[in-house]
């Protein structure tokens, strides 16, 4: 019997190249760097590991990187980080848009139980298939950023064609971005203790005619700490104005949501997606069981901020011991989506919580509502967002009051009907 | 000159490799059992051998079975398998849905030369291309399944969205299955003689708000013996009703098909697809030399069957000393399709016979036709198909005596119009 | 750390590899003859590297043959082939259609600088997206193939479906040639004196039910020419008549384009393509700077030719003293587009220079101008362009001389109206 899996060759070499890359992180007076996919200069690792074992200099605390490239059925090819320090793991996906697949402390879990199990290679995402529903062949990750040119719902929309006239577009689900692989990705340990590590990577999106849009993003975690860091930055290459929309699509499943689960968020005015969702206004914030035939629910909220755009959303677990909170500034992202879709779980139990530059409308209805960025040539704009797992019940109380604190005294309007269609 | 030839590469390990792996047939009591391709463990092999030489405990039969990875034109990364033994040989296609390319006994080959040449990978089809015909851009095989959500002729389609209403939806000609990678594949061998030889693997047609159907296969043939059984089953791993359809499309070329070929089927009904089918309904169970400019002929067959359930077809030779039949049960497949597409070799000169859950036509005119069956959550239904290869008169003759008893002394209605449109 | 860089194990291989290897050349009488990509033998090389050292037979000349894999982005698996020799320098991408890249010598380069900046895979591209213009995703080479069923604007044109009916297709922008990965590439080496260097190659653009159209390239240098030749055949290898249509479209940025450049040409009749571009007919062949908001603006033109069907189009820049000319035969390409598309350099600054068997609009245009070739089952049509690069100012007034000579003192019509739309 001969067998010839290319796994053992790439661990038999293995041995020899770490030896030989032992030193490659590149001299920077901050960091230590590792590139793992640079387009530009052909860098393309097919299996990558770093630990604390690496850098003595980092001290006491164990952390590690490693990369791997999957295989079998529609994930062959697909490159996977996952990042594991002593009180926090997660794992990023390049191949897809460098969307988080899951985040984990204790036993607090952000992620879901999607029917999609694979880690799907884009090459297999026909974004147009179904009516333009086809980005949901590959979603299942945690955090999937929704964007860039659009993000919100298919349909017609109208744009300037290469000849200068009007001309119309199908937009697509959610946009591009999910399903482009990085075109760079690099590690980088900070040199100062407590010795943040981060996961950096661009996308483009880009068409010749079209949109010249580059998302820079830094994921980054401190050893020791429950939480995420996520920090964009948008650019607009190309020489026109360009609009772009962004969605940060975090989808939490089963550790969190279940029965009597509940959403805390500083709510200035929160409203149907559509009529569907105006018949469960007064449910919108907690959570029932699986259920069969469910039709999912969206609710947009217009959230309050502190006097420095701070603000926050906070996903709970029944008894109010489990919890993980979103931080960000409104600045940023004016605008927070929640996607109930407590459908059965094999059809995908999950809700999700999306700060966003606008809504999941068609851009055409968001362009109406004036929540769609434009980006001047070589303009950028970034976007932070800070995660929390909280794992007893004082964390949770303690950011349920931050969040009040958000809100203050200032009264809450629930619109009964959709604002926008 | 430096020449990377990865092939070269995986041969020079593969000595080291096998003696390595030797061992790995898992352990189980009824078969010697070897994965290939495994999603959920990231077991992917390049390539894969084992012969009788590997498992002497099988006795004196010969038998082989490789896989290997193409390359070059639009095949590269497709996984080919073959499995010969001394009465029989067949080719399987993990990474295109575990279609059979190929089956060959002595001088009887069950096959054509579509203009087709690679084994296309699905990296490279677009199934909503050339208004939803992009299918065809790969088909070559001998048998390929059409399904699993729908199977038939592309089109306009209704369906339910994600938020409960009534939608429609552009269905692509013989569905996905077909184009989809497999999650797992693998290779059992009888411990106890004959010695069986299976080929398993899964795959999943999934959608996230879409169907959840797996296609588990079971390709199985005894050494010796001039037959290949296909034992599909299929199940709706989702939470809500799912329709299903499956069309078995063998494809019949050189080698039997030629000026006088004829089919035998039991038929209790025969009606054309179309009306252009219509004018050749006296001819229907006969073939013509390759004919440029022909235009296909379809003929949609309500076969008879024993009290049990079993029925066949048989296509032969002008001479009547080869052919190949098909049996199975009309409780699993109740319809029987003829395609006659006799045109000029470099078209492809083709026949299929093609038993299935319903017909060719659209899922709406099938739906409308009571044809498509429904899954509820959980359950599954299973396909049973015997290919026999008959490699004399006597052989032929006694297949037409079966399928004749099938019949048994019951009316033929022949429809001269289409029944659905 | 453990770093398995695939790349790594190639060149750690390619040592003993090519030892092994440097005998391949298939003995032919009159060339040395290497094969990197053959679908049908199993053959592709992820690397390979020839030169002059490893054929002294060859003399004094320098020149080397490279073809790497590229990764990263979305150029994970691109073959990329590199030809230099004293005097020029081209590139060629078999993964899409064997496009080429770039053309050097010197400080003139034929190639621009498209926003596009990866070599895309096709895996990547969705020619229907965009309503048609999927192709734009990967528009950055010199100079691209446009073809071979199709080759002009998308939307909608007739068909003849399988069964016979007058059916319509929604064409896509440029059609299919330029991203379908060739089947066979070779690399020949002439054995007699100069030793052109050729680089052969086949890409099929096959559907069943469909065209099976064949192109069969050679391009070839002269090592010390400052010139590369372009060669191509296709062959309709279907048993129908068969429309074909083919645009050589190349692209010129930076190096020629600037302010002030200037485009010869024999014009017999030139029209603009649109209204917009009617605006600019007294411009038609000088450039303005790079322009954000430049609309592009397209010119038919029907080139006259010498007694023996030659003629060429040159384009200079502002100094006169570096240049670019293309030679071609009418009787095989009659008609000649420029495209001007001076918009900003982020955008892609650029002009095509396009000898055509027809204009680029969509096919039902051109069918009903008479301007598409139609192949009769078997037959081939054959195209042969000389590319020259010129480096000073004799070099470009020689050919501007040669460019006047094929228009004589024949007069020139110029339409102010489009003569189709």
């Amino acid at each position: 019997m001969k067998m010839s899996y290319v796994l053992l060759i790439l661990f038999a070499f293995s041995i020899s190249a770490s030896a030989q890359e032992k030193t490659t992180p590149t001299a920077q007076p901050d960091v230590w760097r590792y590139s793992l996919i640079d387009a530009e200069s052909q860098t393309h690792l097919e299996e990558f590991s770093l630990s604390n074992l690496d850098l003595p200099e980092t001290g006491d605390a164990k952390w590690s990187i490693t990369m791997k490239t999957l295989a079998g059925g529609k994930q062959d090819g697909v490159r996977f980080i996952s990042v594991v320090h002593e009180n926090l793991s997660f794992s990023v996906i390049p191949t897809r848009g460098l969307s988080i697949y899951e985040v984990k402390s204790g036993d607090v879990r952000l992620g879901w139980d999607s029917p999609i199990k694979e880690h799907v290679h884009p090459q297999y995402i026909n974004l147009d298939s179904r009516g333009g529903l086809g980005w949901l062949d590959g979603f299942n990750e945690w955090m999937v950023r929704c964007g860039l040119e659009y993000a919100g719902h298919p349909g017609l929309d109208e744009f300037t064609t290469n000849t200068g006239d009007a001309g119309t577009m199908d937009l697509t689900l959610h946009g591009k971005v999910g399903n482009i692989p990085a075109s760079t990705v690099e590690v980088l340990i900070e040199k100062k203790s407590p010795h943040r590590i981060h996961i950096r990577g661009v996308v483009h999106e880009r068409l010749f005619f079209g949109p010249k849009l580059m998302l820079a993003t830094d994921l980054s975690t401190v050893p020791g700490e429950a939480s995420l860091r996520v920090h964009d930055t948008v650019t607009n290459l190309g020489a026109s104005l360009q609009e772009m929309q962004l969605i940060y699509h975090a989808n939490y499943g089963r550790g969190l949501l279940e029965k009597g689960a509940k959403v805390f968020a500083p709510v200035n005015l929160i409203s149907p997606m559509n009529d569907h969702a105006a018949k469960a206004m007064t449910t919108w914030d907690t959570y029932q069981e699986p259920t069969p035939g469910f039709v999912e629910e969206v609710f947009l909220i217009h959230p309050y901020a502190n006097p420095k755009g701070q603000t926050g959303v906070l996903l709970q677990n029944a008894n109010g011991d489990r919890g993980s909170s979103i931080h960000w500034n409104v600045k940023e992202l004016p605008y927070l989506t929640i996607w109930k879709n407590t459908v059965a779980e094999a059809d995908g139990y999950v809700t999700g919580l999306e700060p966003a530059t606008g809504f999941p409308y068609n851009r055409k209805v968001e362009r109406e509502a004036g929540r769609v960025p434009v980006l001047e040539p070589g303009a950028s704009r970034s976007f932070t967002l800070d995660y929390h797992l909280h794992k007893d019940e004082e964390s949770v109380k303690q950011v349920q009051q931050q969040i009040k604190a958000y809100q203050g005294i200032r009264p809450t309007t629930v619109e009964n009907r959709p604002l926008s269609q």
